[in-house]
C-alpha cells in the first residue's frame, strides 16, 4: 500500500515530441508481467545519465557509461527481473549483446542504444529471452505509451510512477514526462534504480550533463527507503530538440530556469514516489535539518534519522518515542556537535529545546502527529545557516515480508 | 529466542573478592522486575570505564566520567526502565542525586558512587522511586549475586548475560566475572549498552583505563544490531586487587597477557551474548573482511554488510541472495574498490570469485548454510594483508515487532 500515491492515469502523462515507447512480455521475470520495454528516440535528441556510485556497479551502467561518451542516442531497453549485477565480464557481454541485437533492428550502431536492467542480482541476463521479445516491443512503440512503460519497469513497486509538468520556454509550450521504479535497495548515490525524465526542450547538448546532475542532487539523492544503494541506480535526462522556441544557451536564463523548474517539479514526484511506495511504507516521512555550518552535516543528520531501524519502527507504531530521535542526531558523527543547543519539531510541536524534553511538551501532541501519513521531522542544530532535506518511510513488517520473500 | 544462548546457571557464575551485589524491585521499568542494581566495592578497588562516543550522551554518563576522574570507586547503581538521555540539566541533577542517596547510606562521598541507567529517552528519571529502593538493594548484597545483577539490569533482554574465567598470574588464580544487557540500540561505539567487567587480580590502577580500551575494542566495539549506537553505552571494568599475586606492572609481561587472555574470553563471551539475543535474531552472524589495505577499510566492509536491511532479511529467510552482499560491499565507500579482484565465501562454501558468480557455486550449497544457525559471511577484497570481524544477527519480523511495541 503506497502513501498517498495512486496510480498514473494515463490521459494524465503528456506524450514528448520524439520520443516513442513499446512494451513487451519477454518471460525475464514472472509469467503475465511485461518485462521488457523499449525508448526510441529521434535523431537529434541530447541525452544524459547519472548513475550509481556503488562500487559493485552493473554491467548495464558500465555500458551506458560507455555509450554516452559517443553521444547520438537512439533507443534505451530496460528489463526487469534481472540486474546482470555481480556478473562479471560475462555480465558485460552479455549486456553488449542487448544493444547489438536492438541496434540491428532499428539499423542504428550498439553504440547508440542504452541498456539497463533491474532485479536480482547475481544471476545470468537471459539474453535470448530479450532478444526473442524485442520484436514485441518494436510493434507496440507509440508515443503515447509512458503509462505501459512505467508498469513496463516495475520490481516490487505496487503502484507505477510517471508526472508530466509543462512550462513556456521561448514562448513555446514545453513538454516533461517522467517515470520511475524502486521500492527497495533504495539509497541512491547520483541516482535512483531507474529514472527516466524526458522533454521536447531545445537545449545545448553540453549542458544536458551538469542539468541532469543537478535535477539528481535535488530529487533521487535526497530519497532513502533502507540505506541500500543499488549496483543500478540510473537517471536518464532526455530532450528531444522538437520543441517551437529559440534554443537553451544557459541554465540560469529566464527560460533556462523556466524549464529547470519544471523538470525538477516531475523528478521530485518520481523520486518521493519511490518512497510513497517504499517496500512496507506505512507513512511518508520529510526529515529537514536545519541551523548546520554546511548542507553536507545537515544531510549526514538528516540520513542518520532517516536509516535508524529504531526511528523507523517507531513511526510505523505511531509511537512518539523521540528519543530515538536525538540518539540518531548524536551519532551522525559530527564531533563537536553541542546537543545543548538542539530542538527538536515534530511538524509544529516543539519536542525539544536545548538538548532537553520541551517542558510544554504533551505526550498527545507528539502521539497526534505520529498517527499522520505525512509527517515532518525538523531538527535545529543551532550552529550555522544551512540546511537540507531528506525524504524516507517507516519500517513495517512488510519490509521484512517482501525482502524475505523477495526471490521465492 | 536467543541464538544458540542459554540462561547462565548461579553456579557457573564465580564471585570476585572485593564485590558484593545486590538487586531490587524500584517499580521504575515495570511491576514485578527487578530494576536497581548495586554493586558495592571494598576499598582498594581500581576501576576504568569506556563510554559511548553518541553527542547525547546520558547524563549517568557524563557523571561517571566526572566521578572516575577522582579515583577510588566504592559502588556503582544501575537502573532499568529509564535511560535519562535528552534530559538535560535536570538530568544531570538527577543522576547526581542517586550518586548522593548511596553515597549517604555507605557513608563515601558522592564521587565514589557510578551511577548507569538504560531503558526510554528523553522521559525525567523516577529520582524518589531509585531512592526508596536504595536500601532493600543494599540489604540484598552479597557476592554470589552475579546472576541477580545479570537479570537486574536487562531491558528487552530474553536472557541474562553473565560469564566467568580464570587465570593464573603469577603462581596464583584469579578470576574474572562479567555482566552485560542490551538487545537493540545496539551498535556500540567504545562500549556496550551496560557491560560490567571484575577481576580480583593486582594490577597498576593506571594500566586499567588503556587495558578497557583493548577489551572494549576486540569485543563490544565489534557487534551490531541495528547500526543504532546508544546515548548509554557503558563499560566498566573492576580490578579490586585482593588476589594473592605480585601486582602487574605491564600488559605486556607474561602475567599481564594471561589476565588480559581471560578477560577478553569474558569480554567476548558478553558482546557476543548481546547479538545471539539481538532483538528478533534468529541467527548468529560472524562477518569476517580479509585481504584490506588496513583493519579500518575491513570494518568499514564488514559494518556496511551487518547493516543491510536486506542482507539482514536475507539471511532470516535463509535465502542465498548473495548478491545483496556483494552489493553492500559495493558500497561501503571504499572509494578505490576493484570489483574484480572480490571473493566471496559462505562458511566453506566459495560463492563469488574475482567479483562474479563462482562458475562451480550451486545454490543448494549456498542454501544448506544459510539454514544454520551460525553462518561466518567471509570477504576477500584483494588489496592488502589487513582483517576485521564484526558480529551481528538477521532481521525479522519480531525486531519490528519488539520496537514497535516498546514502550506499550
Amino acid at each position: 500500500m503506497a502513501v498517498n500515491l495512486s496510480a498514473p492515469r494515463a490521459a494524465d502523462l503528456l506524450p514528448v515530441p520524439g520520443v516513442r515507447i513499446g512494451v513487451a512480455e519477454a518471460g525475464v521475470r514472472k509469467a503475465g508481467r511485461k518485462d521488457l520495454t523499449v525508448m526510441l528516440l529521434e535523431p537529434g535528441a541530447a541525452v544524459a545519465g547519472v548513475f550509481t556510485q556503488n562500487r559493485f556497479c552493473a554491467a548495464p551502467v558500465q555500458v551506458c557509461r560507455e555509450h554516452l561518451k559517443q553521444g547520438d542516442i537512439r533507443a534505451l531497453v530496460i528489463n526487469t527481473g534481472n540486474a546482470n549485477a555481480g556478473t562479471g565480464q560475462d555480465g558485460l557481454v552479455r549486456a553488449r549483446a542487448t544493444c547489438i541485437a536492438l541496434a540491428r533492428q532499428l539499423e542504428v550502431a550498439p553504440e547508440q542504444v542504452l541498456p539497463f536492467s533491474t532485479g536480482v542480482i547475481m544471476e545470468p541476463l537471459p539474453l535470448e529471452r530479450i532478444e526473442a521479445g524485442l520484436p514485441a516491443a518494436l510493434a507496440d512503440a507509440q508515443p503515447a505509451h509512458w503509462l505501459r512503460a512505467a508498469e513496463g519497469i516495475m520490481t516490487t513497486d505496487t503502484v507505477a510512477k510517471a508526472f508530466s509538468a509543462t512550462a513556456v520556454v521561448g514562448g513555446a509550450q514545453v513538454t516533461v514526462t517522467g517515470i520511475s521504479k524502486g521500492a527497495g535497495m533504495i539509497r541512491p548515490n547520483m541516482a535512483t534504480m531507474l529514472g527516466f525524465l524526458a522533454t521536447d526542450a531545445r537545449i545545448a547538448p553540453g549542458l544536458l550533463p551538469a542539468l541532469a546532475l543537478e535535477l539528481a542532487e535535488a530529487s533521487f539523492n535526497r530519497v532513502t527507503v533502507d540505506g541500500d544503494t543499488s549496483t543500478n541506480d540510473s537517471f536518464v535526462v532526455i530532450a528531444t530538440q522538437k520543441a517551437a522556441h529559440a534554443p537553451i544557451a544557459s541554465l540560469d536564463s529566464a527560460d533556462g530556469r523556466a524549464l529547470k523548474a519544471a523538470m525538477l517539479q516531475v523528478a521530485r514526484q518520481l523520486a518521493q514516489a519511490i518512497v510513497r511506495d517504499g517496500e512496507g511504507a506505512t507513512k511518508f516521512i520529510t526529515v529537514r535539518v536545519e541551523g548546520g555550518r554546511d548542507a553536507g552535516e545537515c544531510r549526514q543528520v538528516a540520513y542518520a534519522i532517516a536509516h535508524s531501524p529504531l526511528v523507523k519502527t517507531a513511526f510505523f507504531a505511531s509511537d512518539p518515542n523521540l528519543g530515538r530521535i536525538l540518539a540518531a542526531v548524536g551519532y551522525a558523527g559530527i564531533a563537536d556537535l553541542d546537543p545543548g543547543r538542539i530542538d527538536l519539531f515534530l511538524d509544529d510541536v516543539h519536542v525539544a529545546v536545548g538538548g532537553g524534553r520541551n517542558p510544554s511538551y504533551r505526550e498527545e501532541d507528539g502521539q497526534r502527529v505520529m498517527k499522520q501519513s505525512e509527517i515532518t521531522v525538523r531538527v535545529v542544530l543551532g550552529r550555522g545557516q544551512a540546511a537540507d532535506t531528506v525524504w524516507t518511510c517507516d519500517f513495517s513488517y512488510d519490509y521484512v515480508k517482501i525482502n524475505a520473500d523477495y526471490r521465492s
